[in-house]
């Protein structure tokens, strides 16, 4: 039987804190420098991200990170792969998601999406995420993708990547 | 520490059922008798249904099943209250879900609001559902909920209720 792989969207398929910054840039006229983010949650470092969140749009034109297409279209044809998205805190996000990752990963059928608030209720047996709050609580095993606000976080006991082709060397 | 509990919204606190009918009788000028729907799955009772699943509007105006909001209400008391319900299939219906939610059933987070394609991800101690499709996968126990399309198939290893006052006699 195929071992069920979780994967997450922002920070992990689609670069929100790169969005956050063009977002930030464009209202304040300076792009941060990664010093001014890296090491701060995403909410702290980037003051309106809650409101780009919000807005429409933001999640429908997130850029995407680098060689997910790729190795994600290869994973899914060794795991029972599931998109699962924190969502439902921003209502507008959500038909967005399904939209995004039918554009850039059509592999991907509704069937294996998951749009939630928290993560705690989901199992399987491998879950790739960037935020600890839901790495910490998966009874499987644990890939903490790297991302700005967690660069300086200790990896506690998760496997952390730093890239896509980190991801492929682990799992494929 | 709370059990957890998942509760569907169509066909357990919205009537889609009702829906439906109404749906088809505005577009074919004639409402079906119960003996016309029972016993036969929605999307086939229903030639429009899944049309009429992704209009908009269509889940945002669903009619409320009776006693849901009484009894789940003080179930959130005593469960770790999570709402699961099939969505990602028809896009237009993620939000309204969420803002159907919100106006009826105004005591539940955004934090415990799952759209899903399938259910088989989800982990918990109860489930209550009208399809067996979500209930035979689940580990928990589960109640049926008895809905026209459900309302001749054995029960199988499941509790049936028929209505909401039946599942606060079972689980408050």
């Amino acid at each position: 039987m195929m071992k069920r792989l979780i994967v997450d969207m922002d920070g992990v398929l689609a670069d929100a804190c790169a969005h956050f910054a063009a977002y930030d840039e464009r209202e304040t006229g300076r792009r941060k420098t990664p010093a001014e983010f890296t090491g701060k949650p995403e909410f702290t470092a980037f003051p309106g991200a809650r409101q780009y969140a919000g807005s429409a749009g933001f999640f429908r034109t997130a850029p995407l990170i680098a060689d997910s297409q790729k190795v994600l279209e290869q994973l899914n044809q060794r795991y029972e792969l599931y998109i699962v998205s924190s969502a439902t805190e921003f209502p507008l996000s959500l038909a967005e998601k399904v939209a995004w990752l039918a554009e850039h990963f059509p592999f991907i059928s509704w069937r294996r999406i998951v749009l939630c608030g928290s993560k705690q209720i989901v199992r399987g047996d491998v879950m790739i995420d960037d935020h600890f709050g839901n790495l910490d609580f998966f009874e499987g095993r644990t890939l903490l993708f790297t991302q700005p606000h967690n660069l300086h976080a200790p990896d506690g006991r998760h496997e952390r990547v730093h890239t896509w082709n980190d991801v492929a060397r682990l799992l494929l």
